[in-house]
């Protein structure tokens, strides 16, 4: 079965949001075996939401409409959808108590444009949002599926996993698709496709390679899609991931969607050892992704963010004479703060960064860019100096992600 | 002049990444007064390609091609235009020279795949790519203008600002367009429509009105196009403002893409104040984006991510009775935090932050997502309960905006 995803709305077509809800729908569609053939972003304008619709109904029998179901005037969806598909618009008693009923939770009383969220095109299934009043629509035309959903991305996921997921399953008979995600550092996009490509040629037919750079990581994404039995297909792709693995060993750093701060959890975890971070240019940014991750607080002590010199002395112990001589931004200066930290938090591990984030404090010795990470644990501390050449913000990612590979080494091979 | 974009891809239709070039474009050629009709991502196949190139020139004039440039197999960007456009590939030798020293400069010796990159288009301008080896491509057919550029965000957006911009300004008369973004909070969307229904209704003609809403933020986006002289449409636009400000004055923080950290940065900068944080379940995300703001260091000392709660107790100052007296996510011990670090990092304002952020760790009287936020200054100590009721990322994203609107407050009325 194909797919097609269309996003309404002109803050898109101006750039002012980033469409994020195409990305999720094509995941889960992609689980189900169901091939997205393309993603298409149009005006919220009647034409052309209805020139979208004929466009991707020629090449493809489910179709996914997010956005423009909200209760303002640039939100034309529903008209357009009424008018497309000959139908008109009934108010739905049910969806006018829930609509009551969620706005007097927060203490609202419901107006005349709240009333209108109810009424809803006839020749439709009404999917229901449990997270707001923007109600999903299910309609069939000629053997061909169109489901239009609220733009909010919390409330169009809600719809997707309680209303239309088990539909799909129950409705459609699924191929097998299978994907294998295999993360690798330290080797670029090119010198990788030369290290892989014999084995890559000699792929079977229903197995197709991608390769997805991403700063400081490469991941290599195996797809498998059969309608035969899924063990078959799944074996098959092990065995293939097992080849590869034969390549590009020493490459590898983990498997599937986990992220490195996962992986560097899990380690910690099964080590029963701790972590503390001194942030200086990254400011924040490595303990957020530490504790993007549920259950951080089981190995995560804490960290301190020191942005000003004197919270590097008073704090982190960093000699004020090590400081002057040196500067902030210096192998012993990072040292010192992991170190610092490591002791005060009483953790097995500590990670400290120094850097000139930019754009301002850049000189000719120490342009914008230039960063010290330091790891520290109860054996050793290492350190290491970066450039790493780019804007405020991608100059702080990629000293974050530096930081973790480093982090993750020192885990690793700590027995 | 209408524009359309189509970003390549298997990665994007699959959702393993999120299509951040179209938003980037958009925003670009929006700026120039050229209008974005259609956003579509295609598979990487020719056929994919062919067929949207087919379909975006039926409705647009510029057409801007992302992705599919690398040099691995599944990169048939290139010759699939080549097909498109009836040409072949030849060989520039500047371009291989290019490469060469870029390898070169990473200490790696140019392989035939990579000189491959050279091989280029013979009827197209060539776009120097100066961040990269893949070269941007520039194709005029029937009076049409096709531009191909590589996926990587940052060496497209390099190729754009060097290459594209000034050309597409030389080459077309464009019109005039005009944004104000009006930033809002405290006033929901259905609600704030009818305030200003009035308003909207008569705007002029050439004026049109959207509402962008986000996690505690609304902003409100008039755009305005115009053919006539760019200060009539300015000074209209003006006008119009003026009159919202009026009606809605009291729920307006800001104005343009200016984020709520850079106006509390303005403000602190201002009044010569500094800040200092204690982040128990924002866990560093508070002072990522505090520091994401260039120039940051002028007024925030540092912060204290106080995972463990004995890191509360040595590094802030809180009671270990009162902790366990009324829990870690309580008034008491988030009010100590705050006035804990305050005092410590010798600051004008502190903020803390302690909540359940999930998954686990809810009880039935503190649920995942409760949250406790106090702000600290001189005078003295705000603080307020909150149930974000969400998964762990919205909880700390809820959270971390939350407390940022509560610091621009103090920040604001402090004299």
């Amino acid at each position: 079965m194909n797919a097609e995803i269309i996003t309404i709305g002109d803050e898109i077509l101006i750039g002012q949001v980033v469409d994020t809800n195409s990305a999720f729908l094509a995941t889960e569609l992609n689980k189900l075996g169901i091939t997205v053939v393309q993603i298409s972003s149009v005006p919220d304008t009647k034409e052309g939401i209805k020139d979208a619709l004929d466009a991707a109904k020629s090449r493809a029998g489910l179709i996914l409409i997010t956005g423009g179901l909200g209760p303002t005037s640039d939100d034309i969806t529903k008209p357009a959808l009424v008018e497309y598909f000959k139908t008109c618009l009934v108010e739905n008693p049910g969806v006018v108590e829930k609509i009551r009923s969620i706005l007097a939770s927060r203490g609202v009383k419901m107006t005349e444009r709240n009333r209108k969220m109810a009424e809803l095109p006839a020749d439709c299934e009404i999917l229901n949002n449990s997270a707001g009043s923007a109600q999903g629509m299910w309609f069939v035309k000629d053997g061909q599926q169109f489901i239009s959903l609220p733009g909010v991305p919390f409330e169009m996921k809600a719809i997707y996993f309680e209303e239309i997921e088990h539909r799909l399953k129950e409705r459609f008979s699924l191929p097998n698709i299978h994907h294998i995600t295999i993360l690798t550092h330290g080797m670029p996009e090119s010198m990788m496709a030369n290290l892989i490509q014999e084995w890559e040629e000699s792929l079977p037919a229903g197995i197709r390679l991608a390769y997805l750079p991403s700063p400081g990581i490469l991941r290599l994404r195996l797809t498998g899609k059969s309608t035969g039995p899924r063990e078959e297909l799944i074996m098959q792709m092990e065995l293939e991931k097992g080849k590869l693995e034969d390549i590009i060993g020493k490459y590898i750093f983990g498997y599937g969607g986990d992220s490195l701060e996962q992986l560097i959890g899990k380690l910690l975890n099964e080590k029963k050892m701790t972590l503390a971070l001194a942030e200086s240019c990254t400011g924040g940014t490595l303990s957020s992704m530490i504790t993007s991750v549920a259950g951080a607080s089981a190995y995560y002590r804490g960290g301190i963010v020191s942005y000003d010199n004197e919270i590097k002395t008073s704090e982190l112990n960093v000699s004020p004479y090590t400081l002057m001589i040196n500067g902030a931004v210096s192998q012993a200066v990072v040292e010192q703060m992991a170190e610092g930290v490591r002791i005060r938090y009483k953790s097995d591990f500590a990670v400290a960064t120094s850097g000139i984030a930019g754009p301002d404090g850049g000189s000719p010795e120490k342009p914008v860019g230039t960063t010290w990470i330091a790891v520290a644990s109860k054996k050793r501390i290492v350190s290491s100096l970066h450039n790493f050449n780019d804007e405020r913000g991608r100059n702080i990612q990629k000293a974050a992600i530096t930081a973790l590979f480093m982090l993750w080494n020192e885990v690793k091979d700590c027995l």
